[in-house]
């Protein structure tokens, strides 16, 4: 993306786990991530865990979107469901995430996440409050989090 | 724990977590982590797919304990809910996981992560699968997932 | 419940499927339904949709009692989960609700359907919005809805 | 539908409910059903259990079609997640099920509820488990609950 006013910070935990955003725009957002070793659990594939942290990650991106220089959304997961279609143990993972609706305090997103190939490895809905001020398309202006 | 016998492998994922396994029984696990500022989200609070990754562990642990000594038993998580009910930004995170029911090939577990005051930050529920061979309360030989 | 102030109206589809509110305090309520010959699927056991009623209706009423005379508290059920751990033909079902937190405008209720021998059929977890006014222990007023 | 190997049996509660299939083929199903009176809750609209039963029983006819003439399959749900949207007090719901994933003994649907205007009122996924033999595309023969 080479509009930096669309860029999300990803947060720590996200450089932790080296996800990218590539896409984002009103209601919509794609992210990449390569699976290191790290990421997998004792039986060897993905954690589970990452795909949530996937879903949650883009169904949030997904409400909060801001086309306004230097303005940013907030939302806080209220509640998120992870279904798991599939397992990987290395690769670049696709997650895309869609706003389905919502009213002024609360939305609902669902994300997907792929392999490379297409294959769907988990898939889910959450629901999402925006936090004070986010409600308005325009966002707020961004101030780093103490 | 003392005895090496109910120790679980928790995998590369959770070793880069840092979480710990503290109890294990038949039914029953509990697990610590200390959060750490890596685990943090861009709104500066603990990153809910850290929660669901907690739940999803505990869940996993909590159907497949196994007494017999060098023995493991493996599951699947099929789906997996997290409801966020609070925030931290640091401290140990104590999660606790329990078998609710279930039949020979499908189990059901829930699981609350606290924080170290007794606020519940998240809950869930998840279904699992066993494989093959892991319906078998005696579990299966362990051998390292290649 | 020998105190009319506690009885909540169960509405024209609980009526129609049969169930009644026997326990209702602050963060709990007690239902119980029989099931009839109409409530089974195309399989012939209790439909599962009932035990989502069910677990719906438990939430809902877990985060609105109110002890004000006359008053009454609303809620909206934002998302619901339930997992499916038994089947029945026929008997009592007995289900149980309890709010589990939450804030002024959100709350988190779970809820269990049990037989009558205390075989749990389904249980599941509850994100629910209070509709204005009755975020207020004190409800409001009571107005038949139009 | 014209072709009778394609109709489903909607059993008693689908009955007692009113709803109809209208679309049945291969990992897709589309019901409807007009609301009535006895179908809303204590604040007048829509009963949010049925919209999980519309969803539940979409979810389990999208992975249960069968084209053999006199055979059926039969699927048990393990899990239901409900998302709710929108409400209605009256008018034709329309709901469309489809089967998403899975192997031989679990699939996973998705299914959405919208009013006869396109308004989404729900929508939800599911963990099914196939009962014995309906694993199998050609089903089994049909054979009447007892």
């Amino acid at each position: 993306m080479d509009d930096a006013v669309n860029v999300p910070d990803i947060g720590a935990f996200g450089r932790m786990l080296g996800f990218r955003v590539t896409e984002w725009c009103d209601g919509h957002v794609r992210m990449e991530m390569d699976i290191r070793p790290e990421h997998l659990n004792r039986s060897g594939v993905l954690h589970g865990g990452i795909i949530s942290t996937l879903l949650d990650t883009a169904c949030g991106y997904a409400g909060t979107w801001c086309g306004t220089k230097g303005h940013v959304r907030w939302a806080v997961t209220v509640s998120l469901t992870t279904h798991f279609t599939g397992q990987a143990r290395s690769g670049t993972l696709i997650t895309i995430g869609r706003k389905r609706g919502g009213g002024r305090k609360i939305f609902f997103a669902s994300a997907e996440v792929q392999d490379e190939n297409g294959q769907v490895l988990g898939f889910g809905d959450s629901v999402q409050r925006y936090r004070s001020g986010s409600e308005d398309p325009e966002g707020i202006p961004y101030r780093a989090p103490t």
